[in-house]
């Protein structure tokens, strides 16, 4: 019998009428012979509102505190969505974290998860219960609750999957799957039926925010096999979303997958800068130490002893790297510090690309066609990016996915 | 070291500048030199809105599911305290019922204590930090929440003080203690500094709503010295309230403590049943089955082999208590079955009674000389209740009022 786990996001269980929609949805999967269990997120808004509680209190609130008033959000959810379920007919019943228990790490906030018991969870979908699970949250060392930190519910859900040996892990979110690129941008974009885990985890780090990083990268480790499809909409007129399956699973490999963009870098040059040993160190030694993530880094070749280095990272990050930069400036000995907020980066993703050649090429030449400068590139395995003007994103992105043969028919 | 709970209803943590407010009132109490612990209900309106979700989902909710749901609103109470008194600097910590544990039995809803293992809870409070207890609230046998009842939050309390020896439990309200009678109604009514735990139960359940019957029971049984004041206002210029003490405590007693009212009933007069061994039975069988709680009871002489039997029951009882004698009807062979909504049960306690004759006949002139009839007497070894058309309900708590010398100088 096939185990199957569903999850749904916050605006999929906004209000009571979603939320028996949700339970007609599990119904069909458990009447089709499936082994259910669901993970819920709170409901749409109610995270927020108990996080602006915890911040209007204190600034510096304890974060195992903050854990214990979040919880509760995915906890209501939990026992509503067992009562529709149980209103239409179906044996259902709720699981917050600490009762299964989902054991994690310390990390109040940002929790880890580190063993999922799921024997009496799993005994009683066998008997024919549906499990509905609370995502985001767990049962740190200490007795005490933690939550995964945002987004966490999709991770709850893949590592619940894996836990139980699910057949597949249904995320139901906003979109019907995965696009070749933002549909909202470019009209012919395609869904794509499966995708590739790394591929996933390159479209999601770059700004397609189908799936949770964190969630893309545990499936993959624990091959679990993840679907995104949509919550709304007719269940029968449904598409079947997108798979994210092992890249072998996929047998006609596109060269190029999906176009990526991100609107949410910052540009950062440090002119002048002499070049000399252990200077990167100097430059991004104390970035790291302020938790920045730095992006794209260029260094241009020498030039009478100094040279220029620039990097990108999320925008808002932008107040806190000047800060620092301009305290380590003695130290680094860099000239002028230059900063660009009109940036945008775009990626072009596809496993297909280590067998073939020239896919950076076709970019180069496509912006270069529609006359767009390129300030940076960076090159992966799987990806190509480059980073822009804001201005041309629209028109980068519709140009890429029309020269790798991406567009619908 | 004096050791207190501290417990504060819905209204006192209606929202944040509440939730302060009582987080600076509970650093007096440490400042003070106490080991506190803080017992919380949710905050005012949420659990109407989680009850209202559970209704409309399905009025025959699964009843775990529905507690799983409305224990949320306590836990977040607990935890926004706990960031509220850090952020004041008192070391605090969220307890939800699960975690203590505070153990109940399965009757989900309305579930009895069995026990709290409260030893890890203690410890912390002797290394100085303040515990944040959810009320209202427990872990059934079943590892899953269940919940009180509705007023739940002072019995936790009670219990709490109990299990942990408290010296005492403050019952933090929006009354600043027990009065000789409504003083809404009656200006000239006293506070009382002291009432003996029996009293405050006759008052309790006559309809001066202060505290939760339950909680009485509770703190009599375990000899909890209970202490209940307002939360509002300036602390230093706070009233001590009224304290719940054994009768032996109690030096001077009064021979009447108080006078009680209550709007809710409603007279049933079954005129012409069949006056035979066994006919209470008939009669009230069916409506213990039915979880009616009759309250007055009278049975008239015979006359010519019938009798009337008059009681009085909750006036939200009252539909389904007509249905249930039509149903029996046949079985009990009334002729005729009269309702009276327009009463009103009006009471005089007080331990002093035991050793004092003349208090009921006191009543009966006081009342006699207003024109007030009497419909039904009921008495017990420290009340007397009788049972008077509403609307002279007024009349009558002044009268008696000032008649039993209960008046403020």
């Amino acid at each position: 019998m096939p185990r199957i786990v569903m999850k749904f996001g916050g605006t999929s269980v906004a209000d009571l009428d979603r939320i028996r929609h949700v339970a007609a949805r599990v119904k069909r999967q458990v009447d089709a012979g499936d082994q259910v269990a669901v993970v819920v997120s709170a409901m749409a808004g109610a995270t927020n509102q108990l996080v602006a509680w915890c911040q209007a209190l204190s600034p510096l609130h304890d974060a195992r505190e903050y854990d214990a008033v979040l919880a509760t959000g995915e906890q209501v959810t939990t026992g509503l969505l067992a009562i529709a379920l149980q209103a239409i007919g179906v044996e259902a019943r709720s699981w917050a974290g600490w009762q299964i228990p989902l054991r994690t790490d310390d990390s109040h906030g940002a929790a880890r998860i580190l063993a999922i018991e799921a024997a009496d969870l799993v005994s009683r979908m066998q008997s024919g219960q549906v499990a509905v699970v609370a995502g985001f949250q767990g049962l740190a060392p200490d007795n005490r609750i933690a939550t995964l930190g945002r987004g966490g519910s999709d991770t709850s859900a893949v590592a619940l999957a894996a836990a139980i040996a699910a057949d597949r892990c249904d995320i139901y979110t906003d979109v019907d799957g995965v696009y070749t690129t933002d549909p909202r941008m470019v009209p012919r974009a395609r869904r794509l039926e499966k995708i590739a885990y790394e591929e996933m985890l390159e479209l999601a780090s770059v700004g397609a925010k189908v799936l949770q990083t964190r969630s893309v990268e545990l499936a993959m480790k624990s091959r679990v096999r993840v679907r995104v499809l949509s919550s709304f909409g007719d269940p029968d007129n449904n598409s079947q979303g997108t798979l994210l399956v092992d890249e072998d699973e996929i047998v006609e490999k596109e060269i190029v997958t999906g176009i990526a963009y991100s609107r949410d870098e910052a540009k950062v040059t440090l002119r002048h800068v002499p070049d000399r040993p252990g200077i990167a160190t100097a430059v991004f030694g104390p970035l790291s130490a302020a938790h920045v993530n730095v992006d794209m880094i260029v260094q241009n070749i020498s030039a009478e002893g100094t040279t220029d280095m620039t990097f990108t990272i999320g925008r808002a990050d932008l107040p806190r790297v000047i800060d620092c930069l301009e305290r380590e400036r003695d130290k680094i000995g860099f000239s002028t510090l230059l900063t660009d907020r009109d940036v945008a980066k775009i990626s072009v993703v596809g496993v297909g690309m280590r067998s073939h050649a020239g896919i950076a090429n076709t970019m180069f030449r496509t912006l270069a066609e529609k006359s767009i400068n390129i300030q940076v590139i960076s090159t992966s395995e799987i990806k190509v990016s480059v980073l822009i003007a804001q201005d041309y994103t629209e028109l980068a992105v519709r140009a890429l996915h029309t020269a790798y043969g991406l567009d619908a028919a």
